[in-house]
């Protein structure tokens, strides 16, 4: 492969533009409308090439665009996100969230790499095409969402309401993350997810923890408890029905799991931990790639002062593997956590909307054929692993759904940047590279070898 | 017995007067050093009959005066204290907490109860005794507090280096609180206070809940084992030592509390659950005065987003009884944490310095005998309960060790009164009964067969 395009800016020309980007603080859970649409109506003006354009969906708005000008290519539709997880605990962030700040070889702020670095880099790279030759190789769609990070409540209305207009032999994400920084990797899978909350409570009112205690239940250990049982001490899941319909892990699976290099010594150094944890039977990887699991993301009662709380919450999500259902997860939850007959107090599970099920793609799909060549071209010399995104990338699973259409996962996040928590960072070189994998990317799927099929839609092509 | 004093101000005159204490935001865990300071300025002001004045002690100030025109006469302490708790979920006040507002027969604020209401009772009695008599009836020493709701952390040193200038035949706490509204009561028991956090911590940092979920330990989970472990289910403390100690409740005091009229019924009602609970083998009232408790008080980490927190933290109080040593429970609570073996976390337990010992004064001394009677008197036809107060009044235990001295709580404080909870308020109609019945304590204290006996202290009378 020859490189065709020119990537002139500097690195600090381009963390310039990133950083108006950046500076927008469009967190979906809390940010004003006005705050969202800055975000948003930035992207439209990158896409002024492609028609660019905000749209009013319900919730936060999404950004549109679309370059067809290339009659008998095939068509893609590039999605990404421009909402951004919260801060988080200001006092833990060694940078200000929405200035982007470069330290040494990165750069950190809330969505550098979750998902406005990884956007940007598409974006230019399209700009490249058409500044340098006057078209794309294929024609893109471009859709850009608001609410990824709360679980794209709305996205599901349009994507049907828009299927035509949307229509695609391939989405390419450039949401997700490389695995890990050794080495580049393509994921074939994500994790789905389902989020709910415990609540507990027991008098109308806080009460003194002397005038009181010891004759009323206390909210605060009744959520102990229940947090408590939703684990076994070996680590697996106590609900009943949670790990219903997940095939067994063959020792097929087992041996080309155990065949990626993996220094688990290494991983557990660098989160600073004395040992892993997890599920019995299964090794880091296996759980990371092939296990669903239940966190606790949060838990609030009371503060430090002498009372009896009269409200405790617990923030539960799960991620989940293929053969789960995410209706039936929240049900064996709720089921689980009423089962427990806590003299004394409430509770109340609150399972949250837009459960999202496990995502795959077939190893042997042109799109990872093609990905895989454009990133061995970038990163001479190293193979391209195949592996799973641990995390949850809800659009994919509707993708497939509405559109009928696979998702490619091409993003040049990478895992340990801090996503979703203080002190998001993106590495710099990312930038130049993925800019140079797109390029190579899109020449493949447009012709040769890796050639698009067009996607069967409704009986017509 | 006859009333001599008028107290002739309305009550509308009084609640002003005492807005403008509440006013005063005095939340000792919180405030700054000038919104104390101006609490126990205005404290001072009002006890200008008695040279009053703020006193530096390490942490907030302290609040002295002395009305010793008695010569003969036996000498009180009276104790108080002018911080407050901080205001909780502001989301749960009805009114503003620091603007004293009446609402029916009750008047609503932070501190109003605990223990601004009952402080301001004793001054106006006093003062009312100096402008109507020119004299008190027996000696005076006045000392409020700044850092009652803190655990008094300043106040030994403070009466060690003072106990002469402090020495009393009895200290007169218009801290502490009547039992419940419907009779008069006097507490003959104090329960005690040790405090603690328990922290868990995981990684360098909160990890996003896919990306690393199910490979680690969550310290959330790890918390809510610890605190589920606490208590057996029968809501006995788990904690091997907990009890060490206390001596069996015998049948004669399980008798004394069965004679003691307590409509469970309306307990739990009253505080709006479906039932109450406590310790396997007692009933509610045995479980409120005569046994320890272990509370959670708070837990936080994380927040309703896909992370694993990097930190759990749980703050727990414990109420003790005669028997117990504050130290020797710690110690126990901390073993015990410590003891559970949770892989992947490091778990730290932070005692609190300052714990309180139980305290108990006989239900024959003169000082009990005096209160009944001027209770007796300004309630009548009511008989005077003798009950314990589950709450913690740091400062009994050492008035004993310091000044020799026993501690009659004499509080127009109920405890139903939301004391350190959201919507804090007093009892209108305790102003007006709480002056009367001072001004007959004090003159029984000074004269008649309930006279003060001198208190010997050092060998010295």
């Amino acid at each position: 492969m020859v490189d065709m395009l020119s990537f002139d800016a500097t690195d600090a020309e381009y963390i310039d533009e990133l950083a108006a980007y950046v500076a927008v603080p469009s967190v979906s859970r809390d940010a004003t409308q006005e705050t969202m649409r800055a975000a948003a109506e930035w992207l439209a003006a990158q896409l002024s090439f492609a028609g660019g354009r905000v749209v009013e969906t319900e919730g936060h708005p999404a950004v549109r665009g679309d370059w067809l000008g290339a009659p008998g290519a095939p068509t893609i539709l590039v999605y990404g996100h421009y909402d951004v997880q919260p801060t988080g605990d200001l006092a833990e962030w060694h940078t200000e969230p929405f200035e982007l700040t470069v330290d040494g070889d990165v750069i950190r702020g809330r969505g550098v790499t979750d998902d406005k670095g990884p956007v940007f880099i598409v974006l230019k790279v399209a700009q490249a095409f058409v500044e340098q030759e006057g078209a794309l190789p294929l024609n893109v769609k471009f859709l850009f969402e608001g609410e990824e990070e709360i679980g794209s409540p709305h996205l599901p209305a349009y994507l049907r309401e828009h299927a035509d207009e949307l229509a695609a032999d391939l989405v390419i994400s450039a949401d997700g993350a490389m695995w890990r920084p050794s080495e580049p990797s393509l994921s074939i899978a994500s994790k789905g997810l389902v989020t709910l909350d415990v609540e507990v409570t027991g008098a109308d009112g806080d009460l003194h923890s002397g005038r009181f205690g010891g004759t009323v239940a206390n909210p605060v250990h009744a959520l102990s408890e229940i947090l408590a049982g939703l684990h076994t001490t070996d680590g697996r899941v106590a609900v009943d029905g949670f790990y219903d319909g997940i095939p067994e892990l063959t020792d097929e699976r087992r041996a080309a799991i155990a065949a990626v290099p993996f220094d688990e010594d290494g991983y557990r150094d660098g989160l600073g931990l004395d040992e892993v944890f997890g599920e019995a039977g299964y090794n880091t990887l296996e759980r990371l790639w092939e296990r669903p699991t239940l966190e606790i993301n949060g838990v609030k009662a009371g503060g430090k002062y002498t009372v009896i709380p009269h409200v405790a919450t617990g923030h539960i999500s799960c991620r989940l593997v293929p053969g789960q259902r995410p209706e039936r997860v929240l049900q064996a939850i709720t089921d689980h956590v009423l089962a427990q007959k806590i003299p004394g107090v409430r509770v109340t599970v609150r399972p949250d909307e837009g459960g999202v099920p496990a995502y795959t793609i077939p190893a042997d799909h042109p799109a990872i054929r093609a990905a895989t060549e454009a990133l061995a071209h970038v990163y001479p010399g190293q193979e391209v692993l195949l592996a799973v995104i641990a995390g949850t990338l809800p659009a994919t699973a509707l993708f497939e759904e509405v559109l009928g259409a696979k998702t490619l996962f091409f993003s040049f996040s990478t895992a340990d940047e801090n996503l979703h928590a203080p002190n998001e960072f993106l590495r710099i070189s990312r930038l130049r590279e993925g800019m140079r994998a797109w390029e190579h990317l899109w020449r493949l799927l447009a012709d040769g070898p890796h050639r698009l099929a067009p996607v069967i839609r409704d009986g017509s092509a």
